[in-house]
């Protein structure tokens, strides 16, 4: 049999190679055309990622359970941090529970639309019951530590999907409003002690009608530092605020992103109920001490 | 030209199409052969994914500025919560600045030895320099919500970073030692007010002799859930800490993993500084409030 033949490959789009002029499309669709990054080191999975967007319009196509084991396989071989594995993830199809579980988490229109609707969860669960069973104390599970190194699991995981699947050609879409009502999103997905949601995250294949653009990002210059930290941000900031808003102007939308950020920081009455994070945290057993 | 003359492909080798034997062998390493997942949704990058292994030796070959730029930009097109870009990272390549962060971050003996030192940032910066310009408050820095959004999207940004450099055929290991001294590791890298380190990384061509390998996860079974939660655990964590000793057995190493979580989480002697991770952070202008 012949190694084309033998090879699992029928769903693959990976193979493409890049050429120049979609690298550097990418890089100027990202950071426009003034001190934008330049690099030849470039190669299917790296371009892919470049080109990664949020997708809020999928097809009706489904995501078969096959490729769903390859998705969630991929998210289980990131890193974890000292083996502790502090992180589980939850897949919803069911239409009446992406229905009911989408006012508690932004309430945003596509969430009950995309045919995977996934839960990344901070887990000490699995932790703390070893401790159960060998009768030993679980005080370092109240620790800030604990519960952000389940964030952080959670968060490596979840990444490792979104390149699988991308990779894949579906697209998927980050749900921070998954963390708006910790206490009833736990119940509705019978979370034991130990355990939140960090993040939400619907996945699909995306809609031939989905008009999503990839988003600016800020220039390297204030994100990537080199030996210390260089503090001098607001020039970038504003070149960046430019881009973000011509952006959204784009769209029709009127998006003033410097003030939005501050308006945002500015108390709690933009935080949609996550303001109590550590309170619905510490009701759901990962105190933050 | 042609599209081959044309594509910035040399430093590329990923484009090895995954054959089933390959496929089949990944999951036996990483599951066992028992209630191992199985699919056929494989392609080179996902087949990279599950082959993720923690490098710690270092060939002498160096990182160029065109494969970090590459690499960082990736990290850069990961999702970022709400347009926030809440993360940063520095790049320490300076072997006497290595030598000093070794004993804040773990003094584990391969971290001076990788051509790349990185430290991933969860930072707030950006947005308070906003706020202090336009005479805000910034009263939603001070929650934990804010905190753990910027532990997320460093995370995020880290994960994307990890693929990319992986894709080229480098390796990493994250370092969450670089927690263990947050005030002076700030101080060494000029970390500004609102932002600390994240976690570490280091970064480099896998030496010939790197003898790490592929390490074992727990079955999908309890920590891929349907639905709901499947909160019944124990089973499968016995299958797990057989795998996982036997794992280090091999090395020559006795370790007896569920010992090693219930003694983890039993008090704060085993955090390393970071059972004091709350009031450093405070200190450094993230408070988890």
């Amino acid at each position: 049999m012949s190694e084309a033949a033998d090879a699992p490959t029928s769903q693959n789009p990976d193979l493409h190679q890049p050429t120049r002029d979609e690298l550097v499309e990418a890089l100027r669709v990202r950071f426009g055309g003034d001190g934008a990054p330049a690099f030849d080191a470039v190669n299917p999975t790296i371009l892919r990622q470049l080109q990664h967007r949020s997708v809020r319009r999928f097809s009706d196509r489904d995501v078969t359970d096959d490729q769903l084991r390859a998705i969630l396989t991929a998210a289980q071989a990131a890193s974890t941090s000292s083996n502790q594995h502090s992180w589980s993830v939850i897949v919803v199809r069911d239409q009446a529970r992406k229905e009911q579980l989408k006012p508690l988490i932004g309430n945003q229109p596509f969430i009950d639309k995309a045919p995977v609707l996934l839960f990344w969860i901070a887990d000490l669960h699995r932790s703390a019951a070893l401790a159960e069973r060998a009768e030993r104390p679980f005080a370092g599970g109240a620790l800030l530590e604990a519960t952000l190194v389940a964030f952080v699991d959670a968060a490596l995981a979840a990444q490792n999907a979104t390149v699988a699947a991308e990779s894949l050609g579906m697209g998927i879409t980050y749900i921070g409003g998954a963390r708006n009502h910790p206490e009833e999103t736990a119940a509705a997905l019978a979370l034991p002690p130990h355990t939140a949601v960090a993040f939400g995250m619907t996945l699909g294949w995306p809609s031939p009608t989905d008009r999503a653009k990839i988003r600016p990002r800020p220039l390297p210059e204030i994100v990537v530092h080199h030996e210390q930290y260089d503090a001098d941000v607001l020039p970038g900031l504003d070149a960046y605020a430019e881009r973000i808003n011509a952006f959204f102007a784009e769209y029709g939308r009127e998006f003033d992103w410097q003030t939005y950020i501050t308006e945002h920081f500015a108390d709690d009455a933009d935080f949609f109920g996550r303001e109590r994070l550590r309170e619905a945290l510490r009701d759901l057993g990962l105190p933050s001490d």
